[in-house]
């Protein structure tokens, strides 16, 4: 790309609607998948974070580390269980669990940010007794794995209120003493929820929603929550989709404005999707 | 140009640095000559100055008139006169200034910020006391024609404190009720200086300073204040040059961290300034 | 009149309870006709005005402009066309409306309450977006007329609260980027509703609503807005008080506690009328 | 007196420039004398003070009681005692001194200025630590008698801050837990000097200080306090005015602005020292 | 009691809970009778309120005075005059309650408060308005004992807000300036009441509510208001137990959490109430 | 330990001037070693630290957690290696250091303190850029052994001013976004100093400084910070004393109060040092 400085100039002065709807907004960011592995995309997504912390957009970035864990877990020689396709989270691995959420990748994504400028704090669901968590009561037993009971966002509002990106790990404490780990999509539509926010965004490892799911040009760029049950029946909404449909559709039926689903292999998919018209994703309302 | 939506996320994802450095601080921008009477010209500069107050600037808008208030006196069948080449303002000219000024081109500035989702408020240097003048006693008696005596930054500290932009005609009061004009460059640089600008910035309507003033390759980007005086001895700066290199010299000497002397005719000289590596007229330092 | 200091001070000490009755309250005084023409009431009123202020009033200043506007009319060649009576606004007769309100008359009040040591900012409806309207339409084209569609009072609330009077002229803007002219005594009553004044004044040249109008003893001190329909049957209301009882009755109706029409050839009307027991022209309540 | 509503608006707008010039200021009062005896004077002085608080004055009000504590004594049966003609306080008298002062005039004060719509709060110096004191050595014992060790003003300038006139008796805490009795012009001229007041204005008896004592129309309207000494030596400062020239020296020394010697006969007396230009007392500068 | 640093700070470790309960709540303590005589209490009294307002608890402090106006009744020859076993108050007794309470109980109280480190204000019912009486009207003639009209609370919070305890006598301002006598447990009530305090607690001679009011063995710990009409016809609430009781069931109504009856001779019974499980009096809840 | 209520009160009465001494100042605390490990002690300590955020006192807890870095290290396989005597920390041992310390050991602080009802925030030295760490160089390679360049404190009295305890690890990351491990002694000393805090409190496994380290009843209760170096050449000061005195002496130096080593092995030792007159440990200053 060769660009010369008045069209250079020329983008940004663009840029004005786009800043101005949602400056003094809440948008509550999922980070996982190769969004998040990837050095290039990881260094576009930091810089798109603090980006919009600079123009006054209130970011909440909730984290995943899937990879990572796995790795820790291979380290210390735990062989992973599953039961019915779902891991088993026994106490040891979810002291690895946690270590490795709350203590390496939420600091490093701190790191990120604030060495591009930006001012962020590391949190987990325990910090200010932000999420409160029971055993996940589902038929199996999987060990800790959690379910939220409540979300304080004190903790939050309090941090975006000094100036910080709040960035959160979802592991969370339970009444009894005990830590719980929490599906970081279904952590991040319940804060997006309780925080009133404008946007919910998951980042994905796919287009988003596609008529035909092995077709990337058939995506379905803007779905209404009320048509959600008809494309479950249609099998357009399957598998992995379910679970990430239904968290854009907790937080919309919740208050949240849109839910987006968006192709995190993009760089910068999230300034694409807040400054320009065009959409790169799958959006919720 | 046709650049793509990644092209396009790119380059807004490269402003972050420049709006770091930037958020927070006070720019006084003089507004005039062909970046006001282009329309083409005026859309961007108004874009560009929202732009700027959406990402955190506190941006003072400073403006000139003259060809609007000729435009007026011809109406009203007024003769100029001119004494050693410089307008004599009787009292009936003044009052079409201030009328023009204060009365047209400010409010239609407002106007225009305010349509582009700015907020604005216009502002003379009699508001709140603004700007005391007397007359101007250089010799020729030029009639309404002032100096400025003393400059009280309260009512700009006001109105930037709740989010506005104070856009500023330089008519000023005097202590006898009069009402004088003042030089909107000499304004500028006033103001800059006692809000502790961080940038003064003059639009004007050539490259910067020329080392050759008839080739515009010979720009100058970057003179030390210190070598003015020398740079004046040898002729480089000249004529219509030396007060707007005085106004300049003036405020950094007070302690403006940049004074600039842009040209208003490239479309968002301002953005290129500030967000980009490379300048696009003169610095001084 | 020669008083001794033992009886001023008395009537200083009788005005507490006034003082008490409208400290920290809002009065909106639409200032016009020969209070704004007399060198000597002009005084007497701008006087009034600070010291209004200095006992904590929160006064908002809405003034006319007539007899300049006409002056400066008559200096361009302008002919008056009327309509029906009305006066045609076409593009360069708003031209003159604007700057002579906006640039002139209104900087001219503000330099007057200065003077006094008062604090004051000159706006019209453009500023912060105060007053926006479009074209009336009434049946027969009167150009640049316009009727008032919104009043957002945030820019008269932050002026205030900053510790300045509003001076307000009747300047707004459409939606379209034009610019109207609306009647100020229409746009005082609309901004003393929109604050939820606790008073509207409106500043006349005659003694106020007459049972008989060529006699000034029959001034009517007291009329509930109920009564309105019928004195306008009775042809006690007519002519010219028409409009300006209308406003008043819109204000009253809003909830703006009382409104007056004033004898503004009386020096210090507003004063006798706030800080005695005795009014001196019409309260509609 | 016959005034006309325009003569009594006239003589209000006169007000202004003295409005403007001790709003926002601290005066303290040192209220005692026939001008809390006489119900006329008290009246006028309470309606004062409330004007003074309405328009923006901090007064602070501090009082004796010498009438209302012989009274009480008296009913007791108790004897005074004097020691080289000044009255030894034993403990019996300064309970009644004490209660006399903090629990009958002082809250009788702050009735009076509650019924005429002023805010007030009835102190002592034990309150909030206020006056620190201990036994006067003087040579003579004098019982309870008090000095001033340390006055701490926060108790002030928070009931200032929280809109209500502070209404002080002097009666002090020591250190020991006892308590003790304060002259109230000291104590009124260290809680001047510790507020930084404007003006401190002692309430007496007589005109002011006299040329010749038995002459009231040889009063000497101002004094610079260096000129003290030598006044002192030809003896126009003598008797009991000596003390109250201390007073006022020691506050104008400390900084307080004008320290003013009124004569509480007249009634409203302080207005007229405030709100015109003609003095009625003697001021040390 | 020779008590080890360990025991003692497990102790203090004990008091964390109820600490974390009345943190920033209101409490409102009636003071009087033995606990406000003996010595020893007093100072154990005192202690505690300032070690309340220390962890935080937001303490309102109204106190009587009995033995204190008797014996100043006694010193001026006063007799007591009793109608149906109430005292009747003439204005010369009025005017002895009003010096004692609120000249000298009143800050005796803030002066141990002070020398204890404690913040401390003495007001009583005319400081601001406090509480508005007028003549209890209740069959006979009862000379100046008032009932409460009205509580305005703003110079308490006001107080409290600034960091102070107010300590409140009880005496109130009428409508015509006149002064009553209320009784502190109503008063303490009502400012409960209006203050939505957590807590009002009324200190007496007793153990609390008795099953058999010769048998101290036979305390009733708490009582659900609704109990209290069947307790009235059981004869178990009777004599003095009758007013005691409807103050805090008053307050109770009014929405005041809890009200306790609490037996001032037990030193620190405050602390015993507040910061363990064991009551010390009656709880009404 | 069998106390009765009223010795209870009369203890928690006691800790008055001790609350007043510290209510409002910041105390940091370094908690490890056998405080840390027992449960008992943990337990202890995590109420005490409540127990002061709720009687008003800043605290900063900063902590290590030496034996479950090493239980992880084993788990992981990794041999410790060793120059002499000092723990060589490569790349991998770097991320357990930093997982274990900031993700488990700060939010299990973290959540024991929430569950006492206290407001706890876990952050490390990433946070907010609190500190910034280089490569120790130190004539060895330590590897990822860190030391201190920069303290940022502004996180850290933000999450104060929010109302939490921050809970920091000391990992702090390097300007080339390395991260580092920090001595938490030291890291706490710094702390302490940047904040101008009141106290520095050292948690150790012995009595204090001992004059002959063999006998724990030759406890040096107080050291003037002067007298260290004659202590040190008297080996009194040795072995893993001398760093930790160090510490203390930097802090003093820099003007924090005392500081403090304090025998965690004691219960309660805090609650013993601060709010009784006996200390339980060796004190700087």
């Amino acid at each position: 790309m060769k660009i010369s400085n008045n069209d250079r100039a020329k983008i940004l002065s663009q840029a004005l609607p786009y800043i101005q709807k949602y400056a003094g907004k809440t948008i509550v960011v999922k980070y996982g998948g190769n969004a998040m592995v990837s050095d290039e995309l990881k260094d576009a997504m930091m810089n798109d974070i603090v980006l919009m912390q600079s123009v006054g957009i209130n970011v909440v970035l909730v984290h995943g580390g899937g990879p990572e864990i796995n790795r820790m877990l291979e380290k210390v020689g735990k062989e992973p269980t599953f039961i019915n396709g779902l891991r088993y989270t026994d106490e040891e691995t979810m002291e690895i669990v946690q270590m490795v959420l709350a203590g390496k990748v939420n600091k490093e994504l701190v790191q990120h940010l604030e060495r591009r400028g930006g001012k962020a704090i590391g949190l987990c669901g325990i910090d200010g007794s932000m999420i409160r968590a029971q055993k996940l009561e589902d038929g199996v037993d999987l060990g800790y794995v959690g379910e939220i009971v409540e979300v304080n966002t004190k903790v939050i509002t309090d941090t975006i209120a000094d100036g910080y990106v709040p960035v959160i790990s979802t592991v969370a404490g339970g009444g009894n003493g005990g830590v719980y780990n929490i599906n970081a999509d279904i952590a991040a539509s319940w804060i997006a929820a309780e925080l009133g926010a404008k946007k919910l965004i998951l980042m994905t490892d796919i287009r988003g929603l596609l008529e035909d799911r092995d077709d990337e040009d058939t995506l379905i760029p803007m779905v209404n929550i009320s048509d959600v049950p008809k494309l479950q029946r249609q099998g357009i909404i399957s598998g992995g989709m379910i679970p990430k449909i239904d968290c854009c559709v907790e937080a919309v039926r919740k208050g949240v404005g849109r839910a987006h689903i968006l192709d995190g292999r993009i760089p910068h998919c999230i300034l694409i999707e807040l400054f320009s018209d065009e959409g790169v994703g799958t959006m919720l309302y």
